[in-house]
């Protein structure tokens, strides 16, 4: 591919304001690939630099993010194998190997939700919380399939509402709730599904806030509940070393009291043991649910 | 007490905006009060229908409020026992009851309180969900004692916003969340507290939407979870018999989408199995607890 393509292909992955962990990570992604073509650099080694220094600093600013760091990191890695190149061929082949793996991204993305379909079968009723794009395309492809959803507002970004107006636009009857209305909702779904941030060393599942308690409800009663997401998600990390980001309490547009500490984190941990399967690109791992099954 | 005196004692009761079940049966109590007093009506008979048809519109509107039910209805039984009384002697006697009515539910709230502060002591953090007038007493009461709060804003009704204003007032250092964020912060509470619309027959608690939550999350993280709540919010009726109504879904702003039906109803059921205890103004009731033992 030459530059002029590479252009146009770029042009065309436009960003989407979704911000699911997948997409994320698609969206940086084209980012540097825009980047590797057009940053002024006068030989290789600043240009690999620079590109360096990018995606370092995006990786930072999503810690929690374990796409973002999986992709980003062999992005990096190739970048800097580009020692026997040229210049512009260097800028090209770093944008071009980006695309690929934004295209390895949504092949996962698909695959994971061919998969979660044959679970989910005809005809049935999905709830889940939070922004994920491989729900989102589970729903895609289960919108032939008679399916119902309910989605959770997902305060303070409101992601339910986005995830709402594109199931309305599949023609996909929905039931849009307050995260406080998950324990009455829970009851009335054939299946919980989530998506992840990442997947932690046992299993547990990083994932917007409320996510735990969709998993405890849906445990309390008794409705099967799948993290869906691609394997490279999962990180070594403990439940215990994982820091869960604070995001901007502005968001919250709480009162301003003296004693008053408004607090707004993006994230919680939802234990293994509450996770019935995790439908990944490959099939459910067994590992997680032997670990599962032994914390039982 | 004469009708100046009744107006004027009305009047320092004033109406506060807080709706928790226990406050919005005051406020019912102090407008029959009101009336009583002014209510165009040449005769006791006319008055006495005019009285009943008010309590019974206002039961009817509010109909999971067990209080409401409970001081209206003892309300209307003495008015309709005042035939031997002339129409202004009637109407004095009406007004009257009706704040000894208020008094009576104000001095529950307060004993539940102290029986509450007993039980949690010094130095303790307590996570609440809803407006409780009750829970308000209990951190009213527990004020010296440096007790910190851990409050959900509640959404759609903020209400958590009005009870971190009043927790400021009085200096206690309190946390505010979303409700999505309960997970997170249950665990680092001493005690979950939560007042109650009303208690079903088996103790299960009817409460703002949300809290069935918190006592699911509570159980998972071992927090002990108590309803507090006045002997009389209890009433015999099984949870599937208790309709949950639906309140306005406009509230909620959510967008408008043709296949999107937005659902807000106002209160859950938290079953009586994840109830450590049920605090009332005579102590904690036993049945409440041998049920509750031998559903577990």
């Amino acid at each position: 591919m030459d530059k002029h393509a590479l252009n146009e292909a770029l042009e065309k992955l436009a960003d989407n304001p979704a911000r699911s962990a997948s997409e994320l990570a698609r969206s940086c992604l084209r980012m540097v690939a825009e980047t590797a073509l057009h940053a002024p650099a006068e030989d290789l080694e600043t240009l690999q630099t620079l590109l360096a220094a990018q995606a370092h600093q995006m990786i930072e600013a999503h810690p929690s993010s374990a796409p973002l760091g999986y992709f980003l990191k062999r992005w990096t890695n190739r970048v800097a194998e580009l020692s026997q190149d040229g210049l512009e061929e260097a800028r090209c082949k770093a944008a071009e190997y980006a695309l690929v793996l934004v295209h390895e991204s949504s092949s996962a993305v698909r695959a994971v939700a061919s998969r979660a379909r044959e679970i989910i079968g005809e005809g049935r009723v999905v709830i889940t919380h939070g922004l994920s794009s491989t729900v989102m395309e589970i729903f895609h492809q289960l919108k032939e399939s008679r399916v119902r959803a309910i989605v959770t507002e997902s305060r303070p970004s409101l992601s339910g509402h986005q995830l709402a107006a594109q199931l309305s636009a599949w023609a996909i009857p929905t039931t849009l709730i307050t995260d406080a209305q998950i324990g009455l909702f829970v009851r009335r779904a054939d299946f919980a599904l989530v998506g992840a941030e990442a997947l932690l060393g046992d299993g547990s599942v990083v994932n917007s806030v409320g996510t735990y308690l969709l998993g405890v409800a849906a445990r309390d009663q008794d409705v099967p509940f799948y993290a869906c997401c691609e394997s490279y998600k999962w990180r070594p990390a403990d439940s215990e070393e994982f820091a869960l980001p604070a995001l901007d309490e502005a968001q919250l547009n709480s009162p301003q009291l003296p004693h008053v500490t408004p607090v707004n984190i993006g994230f919680d941990i939802t234990p293994a043991r509450l996770v019935t399967g995790w439908i990944t690109e490959h099939g459910i791992p067994r590992s997680f649910l032997d670990v599962s099954a032994r914390r039982r």
